[in-house]
């Protein structure tokens, strides 16, 4: 279920960085689907059911959070927020990662604490300060008493007793497989289409390889090298402490990968997030201390790379980062079926 | 802004109840389009922005609570809970009634506080208990902040200063008028398809009438006669307090319209609310007390014709009711613009 480290990767992250200007950087589009574990083939009936129950609040203990709310799909993936707000107005402790292209993470979670999106989606529904449920139990309980979500669990999973939290989850991923973004200006830029990009993205594309961003920021989805399912990448998170953002943005306050494991070597360790679409993902970093996207990218330089670029550097960067974006796909609203009067109390 | 009261109609009302029962019922179906006032007609590009601004949890304090939140068009257009829960987990003091079909009714809210759809959307937002803005500028300063908006408000108004809380209403009312539902079973019923029915719906439709339901609740939306915008369709409930539900249900809490107006004759006078779409919009009445839509029955008919229904009586009409079901359009998700990392705070 934990993400499991991979010693060499980390080895060869931490010591290359300085290097990474050097090595040639392998650019490459986003994959028009998105992998699935061989025990939860995609399917349109469990893509269908998934978005039911994504955007079903009656999976939170009040009835009014569900995955849609700290995972706005219509928007950028999160909730806009430095934090998100959970059942009962109670704040969460990191900003909300984006769903889109979560499919292409080798771990899920800031602190890679699930290894797969199935097991992401077990999470929030029984979190006291997320979706509130007591347990799982009580969310099958609840998903139970809505009659009409029967047949779209037989359509997708079969006969017999298939309203599971197991098939809830699954489900649920399923339709996440779907929330990919391929196709932006960025990935027909390296599929040959040369007019794709600016001339300023170029050199933002370049500067970003050259600067050594892309030492982490690596893969299609910018999230680090295409590893086994439930293999993090991850990297510390400052490295660099000599600089005022680190104060600023009080970035060793939480302990990271560490809260998972209580290991002193996961000490602010970090999933890689990816880069797409933080067009649309401000405020930035674990916290959402950052408020934009130039910024983010001083901080990261400053943090991780021990460098300070120029105004045009930063320009540039950004100007590139704008071009992972998009498009997303055209989605119909699900249908929800109805709820019995004495499912919710006041 | 206020609903205006026709002592006429009311006089009728009250009178006419008992006298239901022998007057021939106009069985109508539900229009295929709402109507529009004339300094607001319906465009695509006014139900395109109206669309994302309904989604859109940004107008609120928080950032977590748009009109979608309460009024969740995936379902029954409302929240499935007894009462509402705005921002910082508030309790509202009425059950949410369903958008559907709203651009059918001649008042809006329970106590029909405000003449029109466009009135009815300034409310929410600067209520401290549901949106939480400050004020309706607070609003429109909100929405101007996030860039993306422009366009679509000059392609919905022209240009110019465009962007205000009137134009917001006005599109947010567009989009509302396309939230409706002709074509269920009932309504094929009346256009002429006699299979649309089954027997025991049919009976159930000529009880509906021959109880005297349809004294208040009739018209193409059972929600009372056409009447000019801003006309509210009044009506006492309860009529009769000598009945158990009058204290299991506390009906006497709530003055209605009184909580309006403060005078004498409005205590306990409601807008007659439509009834379509009642599989989906349990538990029922204002104060989202009835839990089930046969105990809903019991209840109207006991206290507004003091009658108590057969148990066959109440099956019927409940199977008749449900035939006033759907159908519901398909809807594209809007796709809402990307937020500035500085609009909201923890």
């Amino acid at each position: 279920m934990n993400g499991k480290l991979i010693p060499l990767v980390m080895f060869g992250l931490l010591a290359g960085v300085a290097a990474a200007a050097a090595t040639p950087v392998h650019w490459q589009a986003l994959p028009t689907t998105a992998p699935a574990p061989a025990d939860n083939p995609t399917t349109p009936a469990k893509v269908q059911l998934g978005k039911m129950l994504f955007f079903d609040p009656r999976l939170s203990s009040t009835g009014t959070v569900s995955c849609f709310s700290c995972h706005n799909v219509m928007e950028g993936g999160d909730d806009h927020r430095p934090v998100s707000i959970g059942v009962e107005a109670q704040r969460g402790g990191r900003n909300a990662p984006t769903v889109w292209n979560a499919a292409f993470l080798s771990v899920q979670f800031w602190d890679g604490r699930a290894a797969t999106l199935e097991d992401q989606a077990k999470g929030p529904p029984a979190n006291p300060i997320e979706m509130g449920m007591k347990n799982l139990r009580m969310v099958i309980e609840r998903i139970r008493r809505i009659p009409g979500y029967a047949p779209y669990f037989h359509r997708a999973f079969g006969p017999g007793d298939v309203i599971t939290m197991d098939n809830t989850a699954k489900a649920i991923a399923a339709y996440e497989r779907t929330l990919i973004t391929p196709g932006s200006a960025y990935d027909r830029y390296v599929q040959g289409d040369h007019s794709a990009l600016t001339p300023q993205q170029v050199r933002g594309m370049n500067d970003f390889a050259a600067v050594g961003c892309a030492g982490c920021h690596q893969g299609a989805n910018f999230s680090g090298p295409p590893l086994p399912v439930g293999t993090g990448f991850f990297v510390k998170f400052p490295i660099y402490t000599d600089n005022p953002y680190v104060k600023k943005y009080d970035l060793m306050a939480d302990l990271g990968r560490y809260e998972v494991t209580h290991r002193d070597a996961d000490k602010h360790m970090w999933r890689v997030p990816g880069l797409r679409n933080l067009v649309y993902t401000a405020p930035y970093l674990h916290n959402g201390s950052v408020k934009s996207l130039p910024e983010a990218v001083r901080v990261m330089a400053a943090t991780q790379l021990n460098r300070t670029l120029s105004p045009a550097q930063v320009r540039d960067i950004v100007a590139f980062l704008t071009s992972l974006t998009g498009p997303f796909p055209v989605q119909t609203m699900p249908r929800l079926p109805p709820t019995p009067g004495n499912l919710l109390s006041r």
